[in-house]
């Protein structure tokens, strides 16, 4: 499978309704149900030497609309590995300390050290959407934050972080579905926020932003991946073959050991 | 099963000599795996209520010594689990600059939020083990350490964190062929470290400040479990079932919402 075909370009003009949200480019669901339990034990089997090699680290950032799938997405494609290597971190809204520092402060801190895989849902990205659409920040500040999101990923890069950004592209159709099932079923009722709607009120706005954002940070070494997301098998599926082409790439291994292990006795 | 059987008593004279760590109490292997998809499925449906409801916590606290088997505990017990609800953290030893704080200072940043599970894979009980084996603090120290650690717990659970602390009891024979299974295996070397063997030596110190630190710190609401951990699989067993009966007991819900679903119109 080609990835790049869901990479951005750094700098493009870029249109969300030129990247279809229902896409499945000729998988099936059956195919991609079949390759799942596989898929997984690669996955398993790389995070376990990333871990024990312990000199780079991965930070996959998960941004979408409400209702978009970043929970479902790291519940489906992270479950199995094993926890002690994997950092899920949910970005809430700013605290007033977290509001009293510069906006890469708090996710600094939860940044995935070496070994470690580290899941933001949400992230830095926030502060040049939401912000943004609610007016808190003007054109300058967004540019600055731009700015300052490039050298923070940079210095991340330059300490052996790899970073991984995924747009979750959902249709305002798909969206509405996902909501009523949230209001049909008891168990999901409490996902469902009366906030959500005035959001929803706010789709173009969000559309503009998210555009803009991801053609100013997708870097060549820090490239957003516009998912179609309005399918979660095809999604899931995406989300873990890019995961699996990264870390294979980034080619983990188990460490060498500076003594000879022949020659220990235990008493 | 009746977990309280292998739970200390405040206070009680504790002999770890009295506590078998190859005992099986008559449960076969064959049994266990057979329940455990069942038994895991029955804590992923429980975790994912803790972690909707938002107002309860779950600490693990994982001790032993080394090659005792936290890793493996972790790695067979919560893999499965939704990573976005565990958080697992691994001590190491203190930096400077935690040192340069109370010994409760760098744990507390990683206990638990509400909805959550938290692992620590060692913890501030290393702080009464390491520490007094190694002459670096003295009777009175340890003392005030307890006392220290009892005030603390009684925090976290005064805020709807349960707190399980695990002693994985090991032989000293068990020790000594893992070792050797670390050493024979190139994927297990890196595990090893030479320093094993000079705290292998102080086998004996290490227990007697076992048996005075779980008999000072068991307290009826959050008492030391001490897992007979020669057999990784009756182990497993053993803390998931440990595990399930807290967390059936803490009996977390969904949360009830507060608008009227039925009213809600999605444009």
């Amino acid at each position: 499978m080609k990835i790049e075909a869901y990479q951005i370009r750094e700098g493009k003009k870029l249109n969300l309704k030129d990247h279809p949200t229902d896409g499945t480019k000729g998988v099936s669901k059956e195919e991609v149900k079949v390759r799942k339990p596989q898929l997984k034990l690669q996955l398993v089997k790389l995070q376990e030497q990333l871990y024990a090699e312990e000199q780079q680290s991965l930070l996959v950032v998960l941004q979408t609309r409400d209702a978009g799938g970043k929970d479902g997405t790291i519940k489906h494609v992270f479950t199995g590995l094993n926890p002690q290597g994997v950092n899920v971190t949910a970005f809430k809204e700013p605290t007033p300390l977290e509001l009293s520092h510069d906006f890469l402060w708090r996710v600094h801190a939860h940044t995935p050290a070496a070994g470690m895989i580290g899941v933001f849902n949400r992230s830095y990205y926030e502060d040049v959407l939401v912000t943004r659409v609610h007016g808190e920040v003007d054109k300058q500040d967004i540019q600055r934050r731009y700015d300052e999101i490039r050298a923070f990923e940079i210095s991340l890069q330059n300490r052996g972080t790899r970073i991984l950004k995924f747009h979750l592209n959902i249709s305002k159709d798909e969206q509405k579905r996902r909501f009523q099932d949230r209001l049909d079923k008891p168990r999901k009722q409490w996902k469902f926020s009366e906030n959500d709607l005035s959001e929803r009120a706010l789709w173009d706005d969000y559309t503009k932003a998210y555009e803009d954002t991801l053609s100013a940070t997708s870097t060549p070494t820090a490239p957003w991946y516009i998912i179609p997301a309005d399918h979660k098998w095809f999604r899931n599926d995406l989300v873990t073959q890019i995961l699996l082409e990264t870390l294979n790439d980034m080619n983990p291994q188990f460490p060498e050991v500076d003594f000879d292990p022949t020659k220990i006795v235990i008493e």
